[in-house]
């Protein structure tokens, strides 16, 4: 309970709020003065619009006046005018005309309304929704870093608690099952791994976790059993509060859940090369659903917001196949792994009743997050700050898969280390001049 | 809170129940024995019918026996009788049929069901809710008294609280933003204003409002500059409990709002011309909806009542078109004003949080009405009737504008005085014989 | 209250859990290794499957590892697994393979899943949810033990809580006005009845109804006078919890509510002849879903089930038409008699506040049984288990009518005993065989 409520004042929901967090895909905002966007994060109701000045506003969605929505503003002349009264708020919430009182009138240097800082950095409009004077520096997340087109984003909602999605995110055992194919020799399509990885995931289906905690979350390491001598080890990343990055030896695949409230969420994927543009095949390869636009979706209080609904849903069993689970598919369901993967997640309870699992030993790196998060929240409100906030330079990760002679989890992570936690190269202050509006 | 809940008990529940208030168009329950309409009045599930008398009968929606729906029922011989056991109901309420208990059953004299009395007046179908010695004389209304020719009438569903509408339909300030079109030249097509009106609303955004309290709710009116020396004057009515009358120097419009519950309204509209009848161009001018039938809507309780709902709403976002904001319209709704009214006030929260608003003056007449329903509904809960019930005539007002010299209200009102509230003729007792059913 | 929550620990809810429920239509569910179905019953959520050995497992639909839904799982080789981690479980709830734990581990005996014991008997896949010590033999149903084809079954969704529709399964009294013709000379098409059956009920709308208790429940009659001489009597049974059979001299029809939760319910519909094979129009003759399969249906908070829901419903008010309801039917409802029977239920309110009622004498069968429920299940709170459990015998019932010349209900019932309450055949032992999962 107290992990998955992400409200102003909940434990988590202020742990979240100490966190540059993803709000909207930069290209799903692009236009300047073009149509206001509703998002809801962490259960507050907000408006997303690029002014005038190509910067990104991120208001609340009720004009502080009389209330009215926001999103049917006009969006011109370097900020939002409400259509209802023509009161108008620039990016940083100050309110810049006000025509319904008289022109004498000091009455706009009084109103304002809430805003929060955006900064725009790896194709993300990023947030800051926690007290002003604790604004962490932007974290160094190589991925954010490289070129524009060493890297593809996309994103879409996911129908559950946030926690029960990032669990799924960072659970490497579920691979040898839901997102299996039958058929043998068939490559799975949507990444490439390292070679014969289908067959290792095949063979051994009860891989060896190994946690290590870290200042930015932890790295864990499964391990597979190959043939004599050779073990197959993937090692995944969990970065505080919710970004989980998996491996891939040639493009690396992340993910950022950010709630919407705490039945929904956003779930933003990356996937990116840390040395070459991706090719064509390998940027779509990904995500059917990337070049849709967003669309609105109404929650069930009623509320609209504009996000991307995959066509394979609840509503529809996410269209399983029971022939294709009995020949082709493991799961039955014809769609990329993040549709599995919601299939799952989101026909559990929306909020999941975790006194009622059975975890194994399989589950340690899930275990592991839900007591560093629990920590976490209960010294904030103890008063004490995450102590990552303060070291941007810690969330530099990547994702990696090797086949290894290595059985020792330790030894294996130190040949890899320049792969799984790269120094930043020599002169590159690449993230350093990022300034929040 | 009090302001806005309409629930039996509730303080204005319990004044809404000391007026007469509208139910139901005359037109959308014409056939005599036709089928029974399902209506929610301040909460509670009522169906009306037009028995073989030419009476209309509003009861109870649930049979007293076993509590069938009444809807469902047969209008027929003066009566409607219930389809599971053959009950029958006359408009009264009184059971004048059994036909499940042996004839010489006296159980029949002890069924009654609730029903409210009705009175047609004016194109509507009123009703009085409230405790029967209490019952009022049917207000004067002008609009209501004049030949049927003189006035169109239409009804449409509002999904949100009865207040944040009715606080619309009272605020003048917002004609000079919501309903502005940008293209000059173009004339407001929906209300012949005076000349030159879009002129004036434009020039001067920030009206001076003056609001002065009167018997039936209050008169107020709204200056703008014209040239060096003329004002245009807005005057418009509140009559408590919630009718609107607003300017027009033809025809003349209003609004009745009648909670269906505290998230859902009936908007009653009428269009009048004190001394002539409609041209048939300003008969249609104010609604496209009116040749529209009612249509079943499902409330989010699952309940299902009859209603006109715009086809342009919340599901469609009001249809808003970005391009006709940013050149045509100032709101980008290519609707009537209703739509742009509901536009802004159905996209509020469902009930307003009215601690979070910053009103200035442009909303006096809003915060009088406030004022003034609070103090109304606290003396209720003290024993105290609100003293208009007993005085028909002083609901004889109509909306006016003008262009004037005179910059004070009260000169303003006095020359205009026989426009505004204009004495009944003498001998015209056109209300006097109205009995209630 | 007490009467209508049928959770686990309700008071309600705990009778229910002392008998053999039917869960599902053999039918339904008759691929050996086919797609699992969804169900809830009891407000419990449950997944059915037939596995390989052709048993029918029930078992809970969160998967006790991570609560995956097992409606995802892939029903193979006489077990149940979940598509998440690939664990797997039989018909008993025992967990059969948990492939992700090392092979060493001893987890997998740890591990159970809930699973209620099911039989298949009369075309139903029937369970016992309660105390396993306490699990009752089967009912020697005489409908149930007959050749296939002397018997069809159906099964559909009724929106609302189950008492007020076993209510209307057991009121004889709106069988004169509900479901009556209005057109002279038209018979009844869904029933074949007595000769005249039509005439009886049309001519005495209020008949004389006795109540006579017995260890099942009860078997009531209603006396409607004929001629001079003779009566028309309808013997109709009630077992509990809540199965009704009614009257019909050729084929037998009855009805076993079984609450989905407290707004929704399952009604399983039989039709037989004790003697001979049903004829191919006497098959179809009750019900035009028969030949539809089960769909998905969201409840209103969010889960999906599969169930059948009739095209006439309360979203289109039963398709009622006010044409057919003035001249050819009492309802005006072109439907089968459980849709009108629906719509007077469904659109009840969901869950009936039955102080409100007012029961005259052709409600005694409803208020005898509701007693008869309320004792049994303050019984049972207070540690008296239901006697009946242990009397399958007291289960062979039949509706039956007939016109006879006694008045008196006694005699009149004593004359059909044969017909009402049949003796087992001698060496009839098809019932006993019967073993649970």
């Amino acid at each position: 309970m107290m992990l998955t409520q992400v409200g102003r004042g909940t434990p988590m929901g202020e742990l979240f709020r100490r966190f540059w967090l993803p709000a909207i895909a930069s290209a799903d905002i692009e236009e300047i003065d073009g149509a206001p966007v509703r998002l809801r994060i962490l259960g507050e109701d907000l408006i997303a619009f690029r002014d005038s000045n190509n910067q990104v506003g991120l208001v609340n969605a009720w004009c502080p006046h009389r209330r009215a929505n926001l999103f049917f503003g006009r969006n011109e002349e370097a900020g939002l005018r409400c259509v209802y009264h023509g009161w108008k708020f620039d990016v940083t919430g100050r309110c810049v005309d006000l025509p319904s009182e008289p022109a004498t009138s000091n009455f706009k240097n009084k109103v304002k309304i809430a805003s929060y800082p955006t900064v725009e950095k790896g194709g993300l409009v990023w947030t800051y929704m926690g007290p002003p004077e604790l604004q962490p520096e932007f974290p160094h997340y190589e991925w954010a870093e490289v070129p524009e087109k060493h890297r593809v984003i996309n994103s879409s909602l996911v129908e559950c608690n946030w926690l029960q999605t990032l669990e799924g995110d960072i659970d490497t055992a579920h691979v040898s099952f839901l997102h299996r194919p039958l058929e043998t020799g068939k490559a799975l399509k949507w990444a490439r791994f390292v070679e014969n990885f289908g067959d290792y995931v095949a063979k051994d289906k009860a891989p060896t976790l190994t946690v290590k905690e870290t200042d930015y979350g932890f790295v864990y390491g499964g391990r597979r059993v190959g043939g004599e001598d050779d073990y197959y080890w993937r090692f995944s990343h969990w970065l505080v509060p919710s970004t989980s990055e998996t491996p891939g030896s040639v493009e690396r695949p992340g993910r950022i859940v950010v709630p919407i409230d705490d039945q929904h969420t956003t779930s933003f994927a990356f996937v990116w090369h840390p040395h070459r543009p991706l090719s064509a095949e390998e940027a779509i390869a990904n995500d059917r659903t990337l070049h849709q636009p967003l669309r609105p979706f109404q929650l069930p209080d009623g509320y609209i917001i504009d996000t991307r609904r995959s066509a394979l849903n609840k509503d529809n069993d996410f269209n399983i196949d029971r022939k294709v689970q009995k020949t082709k598919r493991f799961s039955g369901i014809y769609g990329t792994p993040p549709e599995e993967d919601r299939a799952m997640t989101e026909t559990m309870e929306p909020v999941l009743d975790r006194s009622k699992e059975h975890l194994g030993t399989s589950d340690i790196a899930i275990i592991a997050m839900r007591r560093r998060l629990l920590r976490l929240a209960k010294d904030l409100q103890k008063g004490i700050e995450p102590p990552l906030a303060s070291k941007p330079e810690a969330f530099r990760t990547r994702g990696f898969d090797v086949v290894s002679t290595h059985e020792d989890f330790n030894t294996a992570v130190e040949e890899c280390a320049s792969e799984i936690m790269p120094p930043r190269p020599a002169g590159d202050a690449a993230a350093a001049d990022v300034a929040a509006v």
